[in-house]
């Protein structure tokens, strides 16, 4: 009897534990929270898609401007229904430590789920929409580099091969468990698997593409093209600034529990600290440099800290996220001008703040992560870059010479926008022509009969 | 005694059960999440008012920017306070089946919730929130579409009517509990109850109002008035893009349970492909007829889109999304060129966007929800249809014939910035000036002393 | 035997309640909810940065546009370094009822709630982020006013003494529970401790810099300098709006309890309530004064309701809202005439909006909130003016007297982007000229070789 009474005790202390431990409430809990944050935080990732348009839209001149709002968001688009038709199995489905996963359209299956059984974590479509708005991200990165003289059609061409295949392909190397993932490459958020993809791609561009008209002259000289409105290109990156707290938080990949809802905290903070890092970096070198603040410099230096602390923002201090950041801000001072030297014409800086700075973020991983190693790093940063090369080489070629990537002469003089939109981005303005520079002088279409 | 331990140990077995099912702390947790998810959902629809004003000020000519941006913001204003006063409760208190609500102030009381009685589900003003926000969508339909010709104080006054009476009504019978949602009337997230509804009342206006001068010239041409901004424009459509992922994706009007998280993933990837659908079936339809890619009927697509899945967003596929949209897209850009062959003269493309696509994915939904029938769809738009073109048509009539609603001829040319607002958009830029399209010439108040 | 049985029966009726008591995980549920909440409305607080530079932008003239975006994206940079550094202990750690808190680097320590101890409520770095962005927005303030004519770095060396330490110690005073907080002093998201701050700082320097050229003639004329981009203003509108359901929403500082969500309803219902009473109120106004409505007004209308509104938004009813924010509207117009009088140049209506509002907003308080008292409230504004104002003048006069803060004149006149950051916002546009209202017909940096 006193060991039954024992036994009954024993039960009621601990029962709390045992319904703690099977505990399917807070099961369902967790679920709806991994799920809430996978669509908050993909919203926000979403939302940088706008911040890439409007960032391009300040930085191109105003006769294509309406070509690079067009551009940024049917690039958007063509993500969604390639990651949908292809993409997401070919990066999630099957991968086992392979080369890449299977060919199939995905649909969500939350049966389990619907039937009490929580342990898949979130809902199928939460996490099929964080993936995708990733894939966009990569797309927009190239966008801006290739800008003022790619052809509208032949660059979505590209958009589809990259968000359907090249981005899917290497994305599951890493992030699908693919032999990336079990050599122990790590990159939290995409320093290389998204920033650098979409660097590689856009560098392979703008080298087929060649420099724009006038860009590059005699004896070195490299042209200005200022950008055609500043504040929307310091909009866009606050939208991206904004939105990298949901690509890096949301990379936690879970929310319902504690431990994830503090690393996710950090990551947001520390991902805060790497921008406001390399934008003063970016400051103040530029000020050293050149004795004036060249607004775009500190834009991209924000860009630069965020792309940098993004393959690692959950192991390091504040201090060293800002330290992280900082380098990025210095790296894309450098890098301009020394993608203008290889007059490799890119014409929102992409190159220095993406690809330059997800290498750098890449590799700086094992600083603050003891879990990782350089070397380990290194293999993914060049094996990504091998793949992305070649295979976007192979793409950017193929469309050259079939339905064409470049506009003609004429039309660059004229502006994408009177060539391949039909529209002006800001047709009531009177633009500054010396040197043909609005071409729009050329362009009546839609001048006339205003009023 | 052995009967004893068994009973007890079932108790023991049976206790977590009934800890489940009593359940207060997770059930308080429901309602939390329900109200956030209100909250937050909330948020990102009264974001759309920012990219209605956005999308119109870019769509509009320079000399009626800042008008237009008025408009907007200020009938966000007007729908709150009319959504207290009246809106709300004549849409959501004892409509039982009927016509409509009652009159009354609306008031919050959570003093169940207070004492822990969490059956109300969410929060009072949470809910409050995210319906307000829907009233001022339904209005800032409107605004684009009789953009440029309306005085703004008349406009405001139909922003009274509509939203404190006309919308709140009529959204009585399907989402208050109305006659039609006794009928069975679907309409998820209010392709008829907001968007059709806002385009009725810009349907009645634009007729009322007539078309702006120099629109249509002899001989059924039509002359083309650009709009100003381009990158504004398309701004306006990312916003809206992603306000519609809480547009749809509140709709589910719960996120406490694991079901309703799914529900609201689903809803929200639907609506991503929707938009991706219009939007690229419109370019192709535009590049394929005109051989150029406008890129308003591009922005114009993806809206399209998403009115079109407004409707339905949680039973269709990802692919059936793509199409609903895909034939939204289409719709569009066949019915700008109707509306103007009618010489109705709609701005920014409001009807074709929401009126068409309102009623298209309003009878959209029974090819994929198959407890909703076609018949019962149809009675909903059109008893929708005659109420709303029967009250805005007696509002704007009255308005007409009291206050006004159109502006002088010669305050037409000028630009209502001139003569309602008394300031420019942007008064530091020389305006093209061909056929007097700038209207600025003649206003100098501001225009001097600069410097 | 009996007892027996009464005592296991009573242990198993009684444990559901002492399993709902002890609660570890519910209690992790709340964990979660109240970070979250930190996070999602942190990051709206931070898109406010984003609000501030657009509204900035589009009122300063376009010669200055590049300009005000740089300081308003460096500035939000400078306060996430210098909160870290030296703000967040300054204002949180060791207050004790004091006059400010401790110095030292900030970092976080989940150790606990890592080990299951829930107890702090909420990660560290979420609370963090939540109060650096806080500290952001009252620096944001200051910006617009001293516009067009303060010198970039020291700008930027006023940001961080006022991020760094003013902003801090002063908050230390009512959030950090100092003094002010002992005495009663109620500031629910900070009228005072963030935007009246922001107000002094900028009215010290407004003062001490000097109207800007050509703004006061002879004879008491005040000359209009009209902002270059109105609907750019009335986006900064827009996003401010929305951040600030953040701003006073996250106030609550938890979301992990039914009352708490339920007060963050109230909260953000409130806020928004404010600011359509502040807007309209103002529209009224200005029509009846003007006989024209000034959009600029309108837009200051809605920005002064929701700083009314900011310090008590929990207490009033929905009408009580309209109207706390109605009296900020009304007060915002007469305001800005007022300070113009006094020849105190505030570019944007910052001072109107932010320290004249804020003020309103701490003294009404009392009306709906009981537990308050005039009183105090007085006291807490009276000693906030003091200690801001008496710091904040000898900051920008020890500028002032060593690294400068103020353009030349000529600089002035051709425009802060010349001078200070070598870069035209609008290269691409021909500017009007009158009276040299551009100030860029001197500058051919980046002019040429456009094309």
């Amino acid at each position: 009897m006193k060991k039954l009474i024992a036994v009954l005790l024993a039960g009621l202390l601990v029962l709390p534990t045992l319904v703690l431990a099977e505990d399917a409430p807070v099961s369902e809990m967790t679920y709806i929270l991994n799920t809430f944050s996978f669509l908050v935080m993909g919203i926000l990732v979403m939302w940088m898609a706008a911040g890439f348009a409007m960032l391009e839209a300040g930085l191109v001149r105003s006769k294509n401007v309406a070509t690079i709002c067009l551009k940024n968001i049917s690039l958007f688009g063509i993500a969604g229904i390639l990651f949908y038709i292809v993409g997401y199995n070919l990066m999630y489905a099957n991968v086992d430590g392979g080369f890449m996963g299977s060919f199939g359209f995905w649909s969500a299956d939350d049966t389990a789920a619907l039937a009490g059984d929580y342990s898949g974590g979130y809902s199928g479509a939460s996490d099929w929409f964080f993936q995708m708005v990733f894939c966009g991200a990569a797309c927009s990165v190239v966008s801006g580099c290739v800008a003022e003289r790619v052809k509208l059609w032949g660059f979505l061409a590209f958009c589809v091969i990259l968000t359907g295949f090249i981005y899917p392909i290497q994305g599951s190397w890493g992030w699908g468990g693919g032999w990336l993932a079990e050599l122990g490459f790590s990159d939290y958020a995409g320093s290389t698997i998204v920033h650098s993809v979409g660097g590689w791609a856009a560098l392979t561009g703008a080298i087929i593409l060649g420099a724009r008209k006038g860009k590059y002259g005699k004896g070195g000289r490299v042209n200005p093209l200022p950008g055609s409105n500043i504040p929307m290109a310091t909009l866009g990156t606050f939208i991206l600034w904004m939105g990298w707290y949901g690509f890096n938080g949301g990379s936690v990949l879970a929310l319902g529990d504690a431990a994830s809802a503090i690393e996710m905290s950090n990551v947001m903070v520390n991902t805060n600290m790497a921008a406001c890092g390399g934008m003063i970096a970016a400051m103040i070198m530029v000020q050293v440099m050149y004795k004036k603040v060249d607004v775009t410099m500190a834009l991209n230096g924000a860009l630069a800290g965020l792309v940098s602390i993004t393959a690692g923002p959950a192991t390091p201090s504040l201090g060293a996220a800002v330290l992280i950041g900082g380098v990025g801000g210095v790296l894309v001072v450098l890098a301009v001008p020394f993608f203008d030297k290889l007059k490799i014409d890119d014409v929102v800086g992409a190159l220095s703040v993406h690809l330059v700075c997800g290498i750098w973020g890449t590799m700086a991983v094992p600083i603050t992560n003891p879990e990782t190693s350089f070397f380990t790093q290194l293999i993914g940063v060049l094996a990504t870059a091998a793949f992305v090369i070649i295979t976007s080489s192979i793409a950017w070629l193929a469309l050259k010479y079939t339905i064409g990537i470049r506009v003609s002469e004429e039309d660059e003089m004229l502006g994408c926008d009177s060539s391949e939109i039909g529209m002006e981005a800001y047709p009531d303005f009177q633009r500054v022509s010396i040197g043909g520079s609005s071409g729009i002088s050329g362009y009546t279409s839609s001048s006339v009969q205003r009023g």
